[in-house]
């Protein structure tokens, strides 16, 4: 699968720089804090144990280093990107590996160079890709929903499918907490949901999806991405965090399938003090590596974001990148059908609602399907 | 590969039982957030909108709730061990993946199903294998040293490996941040590295180990072990949450290799109020999945884990726990040579010393690592 870059006009940049905001305690230097992250994330030596043509190469260089409050500081550092050795599991590893143990460092931002995100190559699909594959033209907003709870049988979870698709639903995913449990393996889960689907587009006229949870262990996410292909599948559904971030690159390059990212246990990075930004994981990170989708906790919802986290990942999933493909923003985790049309129209269109609970808890959740997508225009 | 049960007394027990520490914020009911971890990390429905065969088999069961300060309370919550599936990604997301999301959570315990653990298996040497393969009797501490930085060719780091080997340390390891960047590739670091421990063996009489840094993407994972093996290598490197727990598993049960687990980009979830202890994922977790040695930052170094929460990751790792073999603490970052004997007083001696910077900083890494050696009576 190729990824072509568009001749939009970004800066060329050969570094990869990163942002921080530091937050040291009494006594504590910010410029030494610096400069051991810039060693401690490349060489992890002290500076006089390293020879001068390894400094220069690979050492990490401090740019700059300012004050923004007491004991607060902002500092960026500039890093060879053949650190990552274009592997996205050691990307992650060069901006927080080590320094996840220490405290106090906060990635506020990321310059990308390049080079790099055109070795990565961002979505296969994107927005414009998922709504040419579901036919829903540009200025509509897309919509998702969650097959569940854990411990339906492949039939029951088929029923669901089945009925979700006819009342309009475009993507319907497993429940990222629905992996390969007795009862409900993946394999029977994927054909029974699959077959199902193709039904109801058979008689809706649609083109429903359904993207089933592929996460798994190392081992077995290559015969998973294969089945799902196999089975006729668009896509599925990813943890990065619990898979390898890595993942989404593959099911991209190899099996040509669309993925949709799920944030579970990245939240532990969102302090305030210390971790990155949601936007740059939930954001750049994701759709760097291929997401073609990325999954949000709503503000609103059963989690903590707030409005302005929220809008800084939808910018950073669709923004200007190197010629990426923009991904689409899916807001989730407990919003309901009623606040649904406010938020698109403060999220605009290219974003992908994603709606359970409020539609299990109308019972009928083909009807409620289609009093959405009404509230939605569509 | 088997893993035998010992006769050990241990409880049997069939519900996966963890023990949060809840910090609800003003307002909030301690009850209404424990039923709700209950649900979220379940079903992810709300109560009324599941049946009660599906509540009874699979929504969590909050066992207990006690305050033990102003809006903090302890909470115990009993999971049906199925949830996980026999996958260790889904068991990371039954504990923490959506509450990673969401605030004032803290893990303080799990106990562990019996036929969970032995269905994950455990070390496939463990602490008494490593001494064997390395003959070291007990009593005796085991030492572990990191090849870096990164920039070195190939044969810079094997020429490091030789010293090293030749200086009596045991395990000699790629530094965490070396994987797969241009100028030492993995499979020709591999070889190299190889081939120099085996050539110090052959003058020292020794069986120093070299172990690579296998965490790669998960479609490289695979090859990455296949090569270690076939070019004779004991073990190797892995950082779980780079590239995946169940990788650790992987390479014990497909490819019969020993794992040193590291910890990066675990830190952000060892926060006061919310995430989980360490000892639980660099002790529990990683010796669990396979590991036979764990590497934590040691307290005194240049991170921040106190001597008790080093003293409770050594607990964790060497405790009976279901007849899986004792797990190998292996303290790092930042140690130096000086204090080592005195860590090792305290620690006992069932423990892998792993000195880096330390020996480098002495210029002869060789004669360093001899000084080493005999500073810890070996």
């Amino acid at each position: 699968m190729t990824h072509p870059i568009s001749n939009e006009h970004t800066p060329v940049q050969s570094t990869l720089v990163v942002e921080y905001r530091l937050r040291c305690v009494a006594g504590e230097s910010a410029s030494v804090k610096a400069e051991g992250i810039a060693l401690e994330q490349t060489v992890e030596l002290a500076g006089d144990c390293v020879s001068d043509a390894i400094r220069e190469e690979w050492v990490g260089e401090v740019l700059s280093l300012s004050e923004l409050d007491e004991n607060l500081w902002r500092c960026r550092i500039a890093y060879n990107p053949a650190l990552a050795g274009e592997e996205l599991s050691q990307l992650l590893n060069t901006l927080f590996g080590n320094i996840s143990l220490k405290s106090g460092i906060f990635i506020e931002n990321i310059d990308w160079p390049v080079a790099m995100l055109k070795a990565f190559g961002g979505p296969g699909h994107g927005i414009e890709g998922l709504r040419r594959h579901l036919d829903v033209p540009g200025g509509l907003p897309l919509t998702c929903t969650a097959l569940k709870p854990v411990g339906l049988s492949p039939s029951g979870l088929a029923e669901l499918a089945f009925a979700f698709a006819c009342g309009g639903v475009d993507i319907i995913k497993d429940d990222h907490g629905i992996a390969n449990q007795p009862g409900a393996p993946y394999r029977e889960r994927l054909a029974a949901c699959q077959a199902a689907i193709e039904r109801a587009n058979q008689q809706t006229g649609k083109r429903a999806v359904y993207f089933p949870n592929a996460t798994a262990p190392a081992r077995l996410l290559g015969e998973r991405f294969a089945a799902a292909r196999d089975a006729g599948c668009f896509g599925v559904l990813l943890s990065p965090w619990l898979c390898g971030i890595d993942s989404i690159r593959w099911a991209r390059d190899e099996f040509g399938l669309a993925v949709m990212a799920h944030p579970a246990l990245t939240g532990s990075y969102f302090q305030s003090d210390h971790g990155l930004d949601p936007a740059l994981v939930l954001g750049d990170l994701f759709r760097i590596a291929g997401a073609d989708a990325s999954i949000y906790p709503n503000a609103g919802g059963r989690f903590g974001f707030s409005v302005d986290t929220c809008e800084a990942i939808n910018h950073r999933l669709r923004r200007p990148l190197g010629g990426l493909r923009a991904a689409a923003p899916t807001p989730g985790g407990g919003m309901n059908v009623r606040d649904a049309p406010a938020w698109i129209e403060r999220y605009g269109a290219d974003t992908i609602v994603l709606i359970g609970g409020s539609l299990y808890a109308q019972g009928d959740v083909t009807a409620a399907s289609k009093r959405l997508l009404t509230a939605l225009g569509r």
